[in-house]
């Protein structure tokens, strides 16, 4: 079997799987790259989790996810801080693993609002400044921090940061290698304001990595359990992807789903099924049919 | 019993009340002002419906809802077109009947893509063309067209209006007595221009409504029914209710609730409750205690 050669699996897509199991799916599917995810790498441990990934041949495109620190100064302030320095250490390890072509680049989910708070713009400040602390961490490392706004259903509890101007308005305070943004078409397909800033995004070489995933309703009991296969939603990967690659985006495109039938099907399924969704619905619209 | 005399309450609150219900519940809760829904309305007749009305002595605030019209032109279209006249006439035959200080305010929700569509971008064009169309027979009634971005939850299967930005460009193509725009707490207290927006639609005249309502998490299974008294979520209303002031609004505010458990409830005692909610959430930073 093949894959896109710029497809990645994002490990959030094979949630139960262990990294090793994981890695035996994508590779099973022609895969050439992962996007990991925290919790695996951690229950495995990250030497031995960078030295399967190195084994592997794979690239890595992304480490998922760290960030949760909209919060005033306080001991949960700075347990989080801590957290996402170690995933700063997580990411560069994994990327010097991975095969070449591998980016160091850490996705960034800022943080619901404080608990009884009803101070939203004040949370997003709390991000900029933790974006601020890590930054020379991330700097020192080699790792770009990529802020990713999360649709706006999820403002209160999950992430402050609802646009992709919004993300691009915290990253601009940073150099462009150390804060970029993530745009991932379910958080931002609605956005009247998504081509223009895509294109903002671009210019100021600050897309970290475009993950596609498609939206549908009825949204699920649990919404953030409604991401579907590309194609099988209303998102137009055409128009998104075009404006991506017109920016001169060329690195791996992961396919990032949380979606509880997904995640109940056997991981090889769910890796052969996304290859084949992205090559219909993602792949006819990128422009380098290779990564840089 | 009184409420405060800028509180309207809007009967989606009291959707399983009759027009005749609605109002009883509202006068003991001691309102001044109403804002009616459509099917009540029609299941009474507009003649009856006015003429009690009238016999209340309660202003309308604004006559709920209209629009549903994103789709191209066919048969679909014109029977949306057509039921959005009906809905003009309605508004100012109900608004004449209400009391001195009533305003002919209809709102316009603009309706999702398409069965099938990816074009959100082509489905907001259809709403503004729609607008275009019905805009001579709301001038012509004195009605104002009020355009209503709904959460970006709702983008694809009701409403492809998201922000009140994208509303008021809709909204700027016509005069500000005929089309403007309503701001809905609920709808966008997450949006990071939401006090720039504000003070836009209110330097050209365009809050033809503010509605007040509380966002908690989780949402219910279904999402159209999260919808909180004012201060039983994280919205801050004091900021939102003090940037639609600065603008020079001061007329009905209506509490707008779509909840499960508060349709189940009594009628008089959500009057009540509602009541009691907007004086301490939302009347403390209103700046006119009395209506325009």
């Amino acid at each position: 079997m093949s894959a896109h050669p710029r497809l990645s699996m994002n490990q959030g897509t094979i949630k139960h799987a262990s990294l090793p199991e994981a890695i035996d799916a994508v590779l099973g599917a022609g895969y050439a790259s992962i996007g990991t995810w925290r919790e695996p790498v951690q229950e495995l441990g990250l030497a031995e989790s960078a030295a399967r990934l190195a084994d592997s041949g794979l690239r890595l495109s992304t480490h998922c996810r760290s960030g949760f620190f909209a919060m005033p100064e306080g001991p949960a302030r700075r347990a989080a801080i801590d957290d996402n320095l170690r995933a700063i250490e997580e990411t560069a390890t994994l990327a010097a693993a991975g095969a070449e072509g591998s980016t160091a680049v850490l996705v960034i989910v800022g943080g619901g609002m404080p608990e009884g708070s009803r101070d939203v713009i004040g949370a997003r400040e709390h991000v900029r400044d933790a974006i601020g602390e890590l930054a020379p961490a991330a700097k020192g490392a080699g790792v770009t921090l990529a802020i990713e706004a999360l649709h706006p259903m999820y403002a209160s509890d999950r992430c402050v940061v609802s646009t992709l101007g919004q993300a691009l308005d915290i990253a601009e305070d940073f150099d462009a290698d150390v804060v970029g943004a993530v745009v991932d078409t379910f958080h931002v397909w609605w956005d009247p304001e998504l081509l223009p800033q895509i294109a903002r995004a671009g210019a100021a070489g600050r897309i970290a990595t475009y993950q596609v995933c498609d939206w549908a309703t009825p949204l699920p009991a649990d919404v953030l359990m409604g991401r579907h296969y590309p194609g099988d939603g209303v998102i137009d990967f055409a128009s998104i992807t075009a404006a991506v690659e017109a920016t001169g985006y060329d690195r791996d495109v992961e396919v990032e789903l949380f979606n509880a039938d997904i995640w109940a099907t056997p991981f090889d399924e769910v890796a052969r099924r996304t290859a084949e969704s992205f090559a219909a619905a993602v792949a006819p619209h990128l422009a380098a049919s290779v990564p840089a």
